[in-house]
């Protein structure tokens, strides 16, 4: 077992059960709040399931912190799979950075820390930049000629996750997002082998390729998916197809579980890094909450895999954890409303079947 | 004509249409942002569509006022309709006023101010309770005998709602919402009657009547719309049905529209509030957001023939503006995207199909 491998055991030996106490306190008050039984829907289960993930009969999920991880895709240049060019990736990292980027508005609407890594970018950022720089290697390399990276590569930025999530100050709730042009393909690939489905029905637009792009986009994935052999590894299968982010991202959620921090998914890329964790510790699953169903298809599967129901469904495309970040609002409001609301005898207020009280 | 008519027909005659020049600089700015058009869905439509409202190219919504109309419902007293008894609407009342319930915290977690208003509660709530005391009458008659209210009572009622509204502070959002014990069945009632559908498919189980109490919450509603001569007045509709907050609701969006204010729809009393104000002034419908869809079937008809579609769907039945806080966030998040995410000019980030630019 190399290093990294001893490392990432360490990190899936701690990710928790969801803790059954707190649930059953937390379930207890729900249903003693002044409102009706059920009347706020999903909000009701998801402070449950907080309570579940956090240990905390109250839980407290503030603050947010706002993971992106950013990297390349070989596929991208060779094969034009994306509407942009791969130079973006580090365009828009630079963009995160500046402050000029919607999730940077998204993170200051929600009073979030946003944390940048760069796990694998094209070409270096320009010193300085407030952007962690954490790169595995320059891009992965074309997953329809070869590996996208290496075994020790994967577990490298599987590593990085953890370790960016574990260095910095333990959140309440972390949402874990992407950049990198060209790794809706990545995503889709990797979900067609990690579930066992055919690709077709799984490929969609992604940031917005035009009809062109699109078949261009089923070519490489055909290709891709036809030259690594399927294996029950996640490791072996995301070393074969990459995506250093999208390892990264796995990375963190488990350092996320095995600290009891609740990790909001953003899109498909998102998804398919909590595919892949749970795969590799299938412990980590009710840590997770789904934000949104993104526009993909392939995202929709992945959900269904993980047995997730996402909070949003605003047919969003974009990544960079804004999903994440919109659904993190109504998180925080399940939680709130758990702790702050009073209880109908703290407020006097009649519930269904009891004896009526007068107010005042 | 009345005073109270004279005074709803001059707010009717200042709703304005939406602002064309706004939206289209809304729209030309949206498609220039730093993500690819289109990928933040829902959000960019809306963004446009609070430019028309607002008539601010870079509209402002901030800051939030939820506004809560609270009376009662002769119904419930006389057919038990609700599954609590009518002295909870003072209850509750008396919970918002002391900061308890759902809204209130909910209220907190998005920096909203609360208004309110004793329309019609049955009794007297305690002096000095921080509660508008503007009742038009202690609750409606039981709308299975005779009509709810009388006309006049109907339009003070419209008044209250736009007098409330317009003594506040302008807000940038407005989120409108209710309590009153037994006001499903009075919104289910008068949803059959105004978009002349059968009643039978529109009952669900409001804040969570069980079989005995959705048998006589159907006996009820079918004697109420037997009783009473459909009309194409909605005046006179909502004078036969009732619901004294649900016309103060219907005022307060009037009013709203009249000094382009956004409004935030809550969930079924909320938006058969906003389909009597539409009846009255068509030109109100484009100032309208769906802040969810509840799980009572007569809302989602509303929803259609208002043609809105809502932002959330989380199985919320509760009320008290508590949907339509929790899409206030969306909303929001939408404008500071249009107001501060980066240009692909400001950012130097490459658009799609435009030569590559080099990070740096």
């Amino acid at each position: 077992m190399t290093p990294n491998r001893r490392f990432l055991q360490t990190v899936i030996e701690q990710v928790q059960p969801p803790h059954e106490d707190a649930m059953r306190a937390a379930r207890a008050r729900q249903d003693r709040l002044t409102k009706p039984t059920g009347s706020l829907g999903v909000l009701e289960d998801l402070s449950v399931r907080l309570a579940g993930i956090t240990g905390q009969a109250l839980p407290e999920v503030d603050p947010p912190h706002i993971f992106i991880f950013a990297a390349d895709h070989g596929v991208a240049r060779s094969r034009g799979v994306s509407a942009y060019p791969p130079e973006v990736t580090a365009q828009m990292a630079l963009n995160f950075a500046r402050g000029g980027a919607v999730i940077n508005c998204l993170a200051r609407s929600i009073g979030a820390q946003l944390t940048v890594v760069d796990i694998g970018i094209l070409g270096e950022l320009p010193p300085e930049t407030p952007v962690l720089s954490r790169k595995v290697r320059a891009g992965t390399a074309d997953w329809t000629q070869g590996p996208a990276m290496s075994q020790d590569e994967a577990l490298a930025a599987l590593r990085v996750g953890v370790e960016t999530f574990l260095s910095a100050k333990r959140p309440g709730l972390a949402l874990i997002g992407e950049m990198g042009i060209g790794n809706t393909s990545t995503a889709v690939a990797l979900t067609a082998a990690l579930l066992d489905l055919p690709f077709e029905a799984l490929v969609g637009r992604g940031t917005g390729v035009d009809d062109q792009g699109l078949a261009r986009k089923h070519e490489a994935i055909e290709a891709g998916l036809a030259r690594h052999q399927r294996s029950a590894d996640p490791l072996h299968t995301l070393a074969d197809l990459g995506g250093l982010e999208i390892a990264g991202m796995a990375g963190a959620m488990l350092a996320a579980g095995a600290t009891r921090v609740p990790v909001v998914l953003d899109g498909l890329i998102s998804t398919c890094a909590a595919q892949i964790a749970c795969a590799l510790c299938p412990a980590l699953r009710h840590s997770l909450i789904a934000g949104h169903r993104s526009t993909e298809p392939a995202h929709t599967l992945l959900l269904n895999s993980l047995g997730l129901t996402p909070l949003l469904d605003l047919h969003l495309r974009l990544g960079e954890a804004s999903g994440a970040a919109l659904a993190a609002s109504i998180v925080r409001a399940s939680a709130a409303v758990l702790r702050e609301v009073a209880t109908f005898d703290e407020a006097q207020v009649s519930n269904k079947g009891q004896p009526d009280l007068k107010p005042g």
